[in-house]
């Protein structure tokens, strides 16, 4: 049985605290939030809730899933120590926790959102990191219980798969923003490219992102890029253009 | 019965022949290519094969497809004049195929390749376009056969769709490639993306881009952003970083 903490009553803490329900082999002992009201979802799912972080008492591990400005905050406001606390951030590193802690990271590579009624958890790569061996161990364990992908990785390539995290997850989102605009801009529905967004991702998942990559800058097709340069009308989307375009036609050139 | 003539031997005169193979309503009559050996994949489909253009014989509706820079000549290469013929582009314009012909366009908006063994055509939108109610008709019909997401549409509407889908496949596919780029530069697997990338998508296709954007350029994270331009090694990445953040800054900035 792993006794289990949580501070922070956010969306990564909700969707934890919620794969945890189901798993025998977890204790959600306390969680612990400023928010009253936030707490309330967490009652059913916890033994106890608190809005004190200094009352809460040890468990095997103590999971502070918070935003990256106040982890070093909530660490330090645990009154024990020599206890398994981890942060649940991709961007932070394990050192910014309190050292009085055994520290480790528990990072759930996904996007959380409020409309997400719950997260399929078991397809959600779990990056874990401990200080030692034992407390790696636990993690492992804790994390195996809800996610078929664990995988240990150091605090430099976290922070380098949430910056590659938000090229594929925040930029690509965007440039759906953008083609949304430019069919609003005509009367046509966003709907229709849907299926070829579909598309894109399953091209690139199965066959990897290089090969799959078309279209006029890939062929480098100087006249089909000129004309459609013309055709946008906000500066701000000429400019994600040119660029993009310069930066795949660099990408491929030499293969042209 | 509809008869059906195909110019062009590449991906989409392919996936057109081989959905309309199993259409009792549908006659492929003739497929025309330069190139005799491409021809042979199409000599069970097609009632005869040629790589004549010129000694193709009239059908209900001509296909060509072939590159947008072979649209006008190949147009002019048919012998016969007064018939329905049609393009297969999104990017060019109905008006680019010889005036001689019934002009129109059936474009289907998916992303073909060598790759595909088949395209489940039934969910890829088709746009049409045609000079009269009658031939509309036709080509509304054809397309039908095929598909369930058949729409009108002008020659400028298709030319800003295409654009729009070169935001949504080609560059949003280019961010995919940067993101494996930065995993394999810290030996990570690519793979560990995917389960993001495909919520990503999801979010943006059930709720929308917009409501669906996260990440630190959303929530104008100074801190973050200004550590995460940092850690790009390469000056193209961190030229796309910089823009796209700003671009998404820009485009929510107001309700922050």
């Amino acid at each position: 049985m792993i006794d289990v903490n949580i501070i922070g009553t956010g969306h990564v803490a909700w969707h934890l605290a919620k794969a945890f329900e189901h798993q025998n082999k977890v204790n959600l002992m306390q969680v612990a939030g400023r928010s009253d009201l936030a707490l309330q979802d967490f009652k059913q799912l916890a033994r106890q809730t608190t809005t004190s972080i200094d009352k809460i008492t040890p468990a095997t591990v103590t999971i502070i899933a918070v935003n990256d400005d106040a982890i070093v905050e909530v660490s330090k406001k645990i009154e024990y120590s020599k206890q398994l606390v981890v942060h649940t951030s991709g961007f932070t590193a394990m050192t910014a926790l309190n050292p009085k802690h055994r520290r480790g990271v528990f990072y759930p590579l996904q996007s959380f959102s409020k409309t997400d009624a719950s997260i399929d958890f078991i397809k959600v790569p779990i990056l874990i990191e401990a200080q030692d061996e034992t407390d790696k161990k636990i993690l492992q364990e804790l994390a195996a219980l809800i996610s078929q992908r664990v995988q240990v990785a150091t605090s430099i390539q976290r922070r380098h798969l949430h910056l590659a995290a938000v090229f594929a997850n925040n930029f690509t989102n965007h440039c759906y923003a953008v083609a949304e605009m430019l069919c609003k801009e005509q009367s046509l529905d966003f709907d229709t490219l849907h299926p070829l967004i579909e598309k894109t991702v399953q091209k690139a998942i199965n066959n990897g992102p290089m090969p799959s990559q078309t279209g006029p800058a890939r062929r480098n097709d100087k006249s089909v890029i000129a004309q459609q340069e013309q055709m946008l009308e906000s500066p701000e989307h000429k400019k994600i253009y040119t660029l993009l375009t310069n930066a795949i036609i660099k990408t491929y050139g030499k293969e042209l």
